[in-house]
């Protein structure tokens, strides 16, 4: 079975009604069917429907959410799409070269693709709960693609994948992504406890961290092991918390 | 030096305005420039301009033909993009097999990738002028791509392929479209002279002697060589024509 199933496409603050529709089009084209919504514009209308033609049930199933974080929460592998480079993009793989590991990997996994709004892309915070970024090869001049053409592009890469990947070893399943989050955000706030990373900025290292857990990919033995090690941070950072203020309490100096 | 400059893209007949920006901007983004209309739909206002964004440029040097041979006239290789099967389209060749091939043709010949109109893609009368032709594979239960994704994915398959085709050798250059039309018009009608074809529809057969002479590629003695054909066979046809003519003048029966 070519594993293109646990596809999911996602939207994130789509702007315009018309890519919406030409997305949802773009994903029935390669056989693809699961498309969900960022905080969209409004998109039940003419317009979308219009560029869908005749994807109206890729585009009616269409869900949408509020936040990035719950549209992926039961995703086990989420994929940004990016084309710019940048501090938080390095890495990016050319979608060519991604999309037959994935293939491979959506045997045993929910995969998310993810796509940011038209006019910036993926903003840092989007990318933050991405776990892997890709990228569309482009001429220099002119990088960004319109929306529904990425998606169409990265689609077509997975389906060309699909019908060469059938001998590949199914990659083992991954966590998925709400708890992998959960993970990350009392790992977060544990480096934080202990000083590791300052209160007022812990995201800026936790992002070099969440790409290299990322990279890795976490099963579920993994995420047990990671979360056991936030908690006792967060427990010892307590502990000795209460101790100290006992300590000052009795009128004892910390030192 | 990659030969991305000899890519000339033709949409045949587009119906709608933001198709065709949105193809010069997938032009632009994948560093193609050479963007032609046959018959297009009015383009010139703001519906073109938004889906093309900062490919301008390439929208705005766009040229306008009445006919596709005449946009495919200094074409040495005419390459048909269709997603129906069908008599005139058997053979199509996917466009990822296909592309590593056409850049190493374009080294030496400027290449049109002719598409089709939204509704009907390309009929059998352009696609006579077609002399290969290329698919997007695709789910069987939506083939039809929009116009301007189907645009997309050729393009970036053509960048793809120019990554890594630079040591192929060279392909030899073929005879402009428009002497090779000239030609299979001269070859058609010494057929019909002879009886060969039927006057009431040479096309039928001719089809397949375009695809079999399209495969083969035609270079500038091939089609001395051809026209040699004709031409010698529409001779004989008159000059026969006129003995029989004046044999029947003569009273005598022809047998």
């Amino acid at each position: 079975m070519v594993p293109l199933d646990n596809f999911t496409f996602v939207l994130v603050r789509p702007l315009q009604a018309g890519n919406i529709g030409a997305a949802a089009r773009a994903l029935k084209n390669m056989g693809l069917r699961d498309l969900r919504l960022v905080a969209p514009v409004a998109w039940r209308g003419r317009e979308a429907a219009a560029m869908a033609v005749h994807a109206a049930d890729v585009l009616s199933t269409a869900r949408s959410y509020d936040e990035l974080a719950a549209a992926v929460a039961d995703c086990t592998l989420v994929v940004g799409s990016t084309c710019r480079p940048g501090l938080y993009r390095a890495g990016a793989m050319a979608v060519r070269e991604a999309a037959a590991q994935l293939v491979a990997e959506a045997v045993h996994n929910r995969i998310a693709v993810v796509f940011g709004p038209e006019d910036t892309g993926l903003v840092n915070l989007d990318l933050a709960l991405c776990q892997r970024l890709i990228t569309i090869p482009t001429a220099p001049e002119y990088p960004s693609l319109n929306l529904a053409q990425a998606v169409m592009v990265v689609a077509y890469e997975l389906v060309m994948a699909a019908g060469t990947v059938r001998d590949l070893p199914a990659a083992e399943p991954y966590a998925p992504a709400a708890e992998v989050e959960a993970m990350m955000q009392r790992m977060s706030r544990a480096l934080v406890a202990i000083g590791f990373l300052p209160a007022d900025n812990p995201d800026h290292i936790m992002f070099t961290l969440r790409a290299l857990l990322g990279r890795a990919g976490l099963g579920a033995r993994d995420l047990q092991i990671l979360n056991g090690i936030a908690r006792q941070i967060l427990w010892f950072a307590e502990s000795g918390l209460q101790t100290a203020e006992a300590k000052r309490g009795a009128g004892k100096k910390l030192r």
